[in-house]
């Protein structure tokens, strides 16, 4: 069995806890090596302090999580047969009926846990799973440095593709075919979120979409993209120069970089998450932008982009070595530029090192 | 404001609840023509029977949900915020503090329920706005039809794609590859789901992936596709031979293309979705091939592929014209082949349309 699970069953039976109930597609992966998104159905991951773990799934699943590695009970159930009432079953058949359950409580929906309750009336939940994962996560292994770094090199490869496929008259939907294509063709058939392309004045919406719209010279384009490398993800953003943008645009570009070096510079052991987003933004701050960089400095990041720590004000978890997270400040002036500039790192014993290398330096194209 | 918020503050009034929490982004859209996916940030729209909705989204939201034609109020907040206590606040000043609360059970996490409590500790959560949105979403009208045709047209040409991309030793995903690649061309930048290409025995594994392994004649090669067009999606299977599969899968496939004729001949007001789920069934039983197929007969699809009805054994539901749902018996035996043959149509008058026209007679290709 995992490690990962053993450290589980330990957490359980220290708290008293009687069952988990793993839910998130991707935390039953990190479990047991398998990953089903099951949309409607339900497929979960029990685990208890003192008997096997199984995985209850759809059973068109069944099959998959066998060949996934995984060797303990896969009990299946068909489109017509309530679910919820035979994982019942066969919770109880192992270990009766569990009193106390830890869920997670930021995935699981409230329809599910009222289907719980059904089967099992005298239940309590006094432990949210998501915290426990959270911590879980927080402190990567050198072999999940590995697949972040290798998630890392497909993302340096995709700016590659990306930079070549920038032409005048070329749509950012069409930039972003072009990337999405040779990830593909390379075996990465799946992107860790929707590639960003955003040209000139449409940079300026962050986590907007690409658009139909032709790019023209003399504006910034930026990138934001990332991969998935084995459950891992890659996460980074550049923002180059097509032809010869305008002073303002260069200016924001001048402030943007600084403040993402000032961070990467200050990353290390002992900062504070908090501490880190403010010498990012004391820089733009100081530089007159300050009102335009409206999100956090960063986000964690491993098999998500979703995890510990979160790089923003009012954190004040003290960072520490196997610490992945983003560093990404951005400027975004409506109606005039976007900058954004992201490295995805881990903190090292004496600072950090970055997953991408993709130069920073302002790159010109023609 | 759009006739389906109208309707929903109806039913607010007429229920004697006083606030819907609408969560799910598709539901969002659905009632405000504004899209996106707030990932672990709070993204949500609240109703009352007799004020103004309003948006509550992140700070980086803001400008998209006006941008999307919505004119009542968005409220945005930073990423260093309490969104809950914010939310509340903007709740109050509206109608003081609701006591009755409509939430989407169905996909609201459990954490975020806690939450609301804790900001509202005399409310109550009588009401399942799923249950709502699914009978809302049920019959579809005129123009939500010409979209679902709309988006069953591009998939009838990732079909035409798909076919021509068939190559001696080309890989499944590759085929995949070249399928995306030429809708993001076409400006699909969405598929409603990941593109499925499998061939020969790996068919077998329903709703596995592609794999790399290079295709070779004489098999089948099943695909499962779809896009989505203006927020309405498109979902079809085709299997088509490449070379001269042997004599078991032909078998299978004639076998499987019968029990789809079936169905889509006896698909009309006034059969239930039970009876029809049987005439598939009913089919492929009789010939043998009962024990493999292993899902039900089809499913609601219209904004999702998770809406009603669904089309399965114990279902009494009686179709109507408007509804609409996918029509997708198959046949998988493990390490020999799979097939699934799959329009979505809807339910007229007197029968049914397909949104997708791509023959289904077994294409040969060489």
């Amino acid at each position: 069995m995992k490690k990962q699970l053993l450290e589980l069953q330990n957490y359980l039976a220290q708290n008293n806890l009687d069952v988990a109930y793993v839910s998130s597609p991707t935390d039953i992966n990190y479990f047991t090596g398998f990953y089903s998104e099951p949309e409607e159905r339900i497929l979960a991951l029990l685990v208890f302090p003192d008997k096997d773990p199984f995985i209850f799934a759809p059973q068109l699943e069944v099959e998959a999580a066998k060949k996934a590695g995984w060797d303990k009970d896969v009990f299946g159930y068909l489109d017509h047969e309530d679910p919820f009432s035979l994982m019942a079953g066969h919770i109880k058949d192992s270990v009766g009926s569990p009193i106390k359950w830890s869920l997670e409580k930021d995935h699981l929906s409230v329809e599910k846990l009222e289907s719980i309750k059904q089967q099992f009336p005298d239940a309590t939940f006094p432990d949210n799973l998501s915290r426990y994962m959270e911590n879980a996560k927080l402190i990567k292994t050198d072999e999940e440095i590995k697949l972040l770094d290798a998630a890392g090199k497909e993302a340096d490869y995709a700016f590659e593709v990306a930079f070549n496929a920038i032409k005048n008259g070329r749509t950012e939907q069409e930039i972003v075919a072009e990337i999405e294509y040779a990830m593909m063709k390379k075996g990465v058939m799946h992107m860790s979120f929707d590639t960003i392309v955003q040209a000139g004045a449409n940079a300026a919406n962050p986590h907007g979409g690409p658009e139909k719209n032709p790019i023209v010279p003399n504006e910034l384009i930026l990138f934001d993209l990332g991969t998935i490398h084995q459950g891992y993800i890659s996460d980074a953003s550049r923002t180059v120069a097509f032809g010869k943008p305008d002073d303002k645009a260069l200016d924001i570009y001048k402030v943007d970089i600084e403040a993402q070096y000032a961070a990467m510079d200050a990353a290390k052991p002992g900062i504070t998450a908090a501490q880190l987003d403010k010498v990012a933004r004391d820089v733009i701050t100081k530089a007159g932008y300050g009102e335009y960089f409206i999100h956090r400095l960063g986000h964690g990041m491993g098999t998500s982009e979703h995890e510990f720590p979160s790089i923003m004000e009012g954190n004040d978890m003290v960072l520490k070595p196997g610490m992945c997270f983003s560093i990404e400040p951005g400027i975004y002036i409506p109606n005039v530029a976007g900058v954004r500039i992201e490295d995805c790192i881990h903190i090292t014993e004496d600072g950090n090192e970055p997953f991408t290398h993709t130069s920073k330096e302002l790159k010109y194209i023609d």
